[in-house]
C-alpha cells in the first residue's frame, strides 16, 4: 500500500528537470552555445530546415500533450491537476527510451483551439505523444494533427493500449494453440482505447468481434451512433448482434474490457470454455480477479500487482524512440504492428500464462521495439 | 574566432536534455511517480491548484517562447531556426539559476494567435520568458499576456536589457561621479530594448532622455507616430528637440546605442566632454571602439571580448528565480529595478571604468539578483 507521504514526497519539487547536455563553464562554452556561435547554427537551419532534427533538440524530444479532459480513472480534472500525469509519462519516456519529453498541458476542451495550439507550438518538438484527452474529441484532434503535421502524432491512450493488448493476444494464442483469425472477440468499451483496440486488432487479422458500449451492442441498426461508432459498426459484429453485453458474450472465447462495466459468473458462463479474459478497467478490474481465474485460460488485468499487466509503457517509450530514429512523418498501422509483434516476441524468453507479456522493467522491451518501429517506418517509405 | 566545426559539434543531438528527479527502477518507484500513485497528486491539485507549484514542476520552470521574428542579428528567420537560441537560453536558465526552462517556438507571428497559444499553454510553466518577438508587436504581446496570466511573463529583450543598461549606467555614475538625474541621455533606437530602457530609466530617476529611431528624434509633432512611440514622446524629450541624431547629440553626455545607427568623430564632438558611450548593436557597435574609448569616460558594448559586456544574462536568469521563489504574479517595475541596483552592486567590489557590470560568469549575480527580486516582489505583495 502506498503511502500519501511516500507519494507526495516523491512529487516534491517536481519529478522532472532540463539539463544542459555539455558544460557551460568559460566564455568559450558560451560562445559556442550560444551568442556569437548559435548564430551560425541558425542560418544553417534557415537555409536546410531538415537540419533542426541533427543540431536541436527536437531529433529526441517528444511533447506530452493533454487537455487533462480523460486522466486516468479521475475523467476530467483540468490542465493543471494533469500536470503530475504528463510528468510521470515524461519520466518514462526518459527512462525507458532514454528521449527527452515535455509535459504540455493546453486550457482549453475546443478541439479545434486544441488542433491550433498544438500546430503552432510543433516546430518545437520531434513527436507528439497526445494524452489523457477524452473520445470522441481525441478521435478528430488526432486525425487532424496527423494530417497537419509532417512529426509523428500518436494518442497513447488509444493505440499504446491497442498495441500491448494486440501483443498479449497474439501469445495468449501462441500458449494455448489458438488463431487471431478464429477469436471470438467481445471489447466491453467503445471509448479511445476500445476503438483503436477494434481497429489494431482488425489490421492484425482478427475478423470477429463485437464491440459493447453503455447502451449495448454496437450495430450498424442502433441509432444515433456518432461517426466513429458507425465506421465500426461497419468493421465489427459481422453476424448482426443486437442486445447486450449477454448477446454479446454468447460464444465468444476472448473478452477485452476498457470500460467500466462489471462482468458476472452468470454471464461469463455464456463464454466459450477456457476464454482469453482480458479485463482491464483501472482500480478495478469488469471480471473478479479470482472468478477470472477460474473461468479464463488465461487472464489479463490493468493491475501492477497482478500477472499479465497490459502497460502502456511497454509500447510508446520504443514506438516514439523507433519513429524518432526512423525520421519518420508519422505513425503507420504497419509500424504499429511491427510494435506488437516486438513485444510479444520479448515475452517468448519465459511465456506462460501468467506471462504473456514482458515485464515493463525488462529493459529489453523499448530497444526490441524501437529496432522493429524503425525497420517498419524505413520499409514503408 | 570560433571554427564551425566547434560550433556545429556543441550543438549536435541538442543542447538541453530532460532527467528525472528522481530513480525509477523499481515497481515502488512507478507506482509513486505513475499510476496509482499519482492519481492521489492528480486529486490535491484537482482541490487545490495552487499545489500545483510545489508538487509539479512548474515552481521551478521557464518556458523561453519566441515566434523567431526578431532572433539575435539575424532578424525574422522563424520558428524552427530560432531553437538553437532559445535552446541555448533555457541552458542559461539551468546554468545561473538552477531553474529548469524549456524552449518553445511558435509557428505564428500574429498577435492574437500567439496570445491564445501562450495563455492555453500557461498552466504548463512557472513562468513565461519572450525572447526575440520582433517589435512592435512584442509591446502588446507582452502586455496582454500579463494581464491575462497570473505568472510572472517578461520579454527579456526589452527588460532584460534595460536592466543590466541601467545598473551599468547606475555604476558609470557612481566611478565618475554623476548622478542619474542630471544625466542627458540619447537612445538610439526605438525597438524592444529601446522603449524598455527609457521606461526604466525614467523609473530609476533619469529625468532627461531624447529617443531617436530610423526617422529622427522622437517628438509629439511627429506624424505618423505609433502609439508606443506618442507615449515615449510625452514621457521624453522635455525640450522638444526635432531632427535627426546630430541634433539629439549636441550636449548629451550618455549615448546608449540599441539600434543599427553608425556614429561617426564628428557627431561624437557634438557630444558633452567625457561622456558614457554605450554602444550595444551587435556584432559591430554603433561607435567604433577605439573611437568610443578616445572619447568615452566609460564605454560599454554588447560583446563579449570587450569590457563591460551589457550581457542579459546578468539578469534574466536571477529575475526569474527570484519572482518564482517569492511566488510572484507579475515582474513588477519596483522587481526590476531591484534586480538593476543588485546586479550594479555585485560589480562594487571591482569598480572600475572597465568593469561596470558583473562578467557574465560571476557566481554572485545570479543568487544576488534572484533574492533583491525576491525581497522586491514580497514587499510589493
Amino acid at each position: 500500500m502506498l503511502s500519501d507521504q511516500d507519494i507526495f514526497d516523491a512529487h516534491r519539487g517536481g519529478k522532472l528537470a532540463t539539463t544542459s547536455r555539455r558544460p557551460l563553464e568559460t566564455t568559450l562554452d558560451l560562445s559556442l552555445a550560444y551568442t556569437p556561435g548559435v548564430a551560425r547554427v541558425c542560418e544553417a537551419i534557415h537555409e536546410d530546415p531538415s537540419l533542426a532534427r541533427e543540431f536541436t533538440w527536437t531529433g529526441n524530444t517528444v511533447a506530452v500533450i493533454s487537455d487533462g479532459t480523460a486522466v486516468l480513472g479521475l475523467g476530467d480534472i483540468g490542465p493543471t491537476a494533469a500536470l503530475p500525469v504528463m510528468e510521470g509519462k515524461a519520466q518514462l519516456f526518459q527512462r525507458f527510451a532514454g528521449l527527452n519529453a515535455v509535459p504540455i498541458v493546453l486550457d482549453t476542451t475546443d478541439v479545434d483551439e486544441l488542433f491550433h495550439s498544438i500546430v503552432r507550438l510543433a516546430p518545437s518538438f520531434g513527436a507528439i505523444n497526445l494524452e489523457d484527452i477524452s473520445a470522441p474529441r481525441c478521435f478528430e484532434l488526432e486525425r487532424r494533427l496527423i494530417d497537419a503535421l509532417n512529426i509523428p502524432v500518436m494518442h497513447d491512450d488509444q493505440h499504446g493500449t491497442a498495441i500491448v493488448i494486440t501483443a498479449a493476444l497474439r501469445n495468449a494464442c501462441e500458449i494455448t494453440d489458438r488463431s487471431l483469425r478464429d477469436l471470438r472477440v467481445v471489447i466491453s468499451g467503445a471509448g479511445a482505447a476500445g476503438v483503436a483496440t477494434a481497429r489494431m486488432l482488425i489490421d492484425a487479422g482478427v475478423r470477429h468481434i463485437t464491440m459493447v458500449d453503455s447502451r449495448g451492442i454496437i450495430h450498424a441498426g442502433r441509432e444515433p451512433l456518432s461517426p466513429i461508432k458507425r465506421e465500426l459498426a461497419a468493421l465489427t459484429n459481422e453476424e448482426g448482434r443486437t442486445g447486450g453485453i449477454e448477446d454479446a458474450l454468447r460464444g465468444a472465447d476472448t473478452f477485452i474490457g476498457v470500460s467500466r462495466a462489471h462482468i458476472s459468473e452468470d454471464q461469463l458462463q455464456l463464454m466459450a470454455p477456457d476464454p482469453f479474459l482480458f479485463s482491464l478497467a483501472n482500480p478495478t478490474p469488469e471480471i473478479d480477479y479470482d472468478l477470472a481465474v477460474r473461468y479464463g485460460s488465461v487472464v489479463a488485468t490493468g493491475r501492477s500487482d497482478l500477472p499479465n499487466q497490459i502497460n502502456n509503457v511497454l509500447a510508446f517509450p520504443g514506438i516514439f524512440r523507433g519513429a524518432l530514429e526512423a525520421g519518420a512523418t508519422r505513425i503507420t498501422p504497419a509500424m504499429k504492428l511491427a510494435a506488437s509483434r516486438a513485444i510479444a516476441e520479448v515475452a517468448h524468453s519465459h511465456l506462460d500464462r501468467d506471462h504473456i507479456v514482458p515485464s515493463p522493467l525488462d529493459p529489453q522491451v523499448a530497444p526490441t521495439v524501437a529496432a522493429a518501429v524503425k525497420a517498419a517506418a524505413i520499409n514503408k517509405s
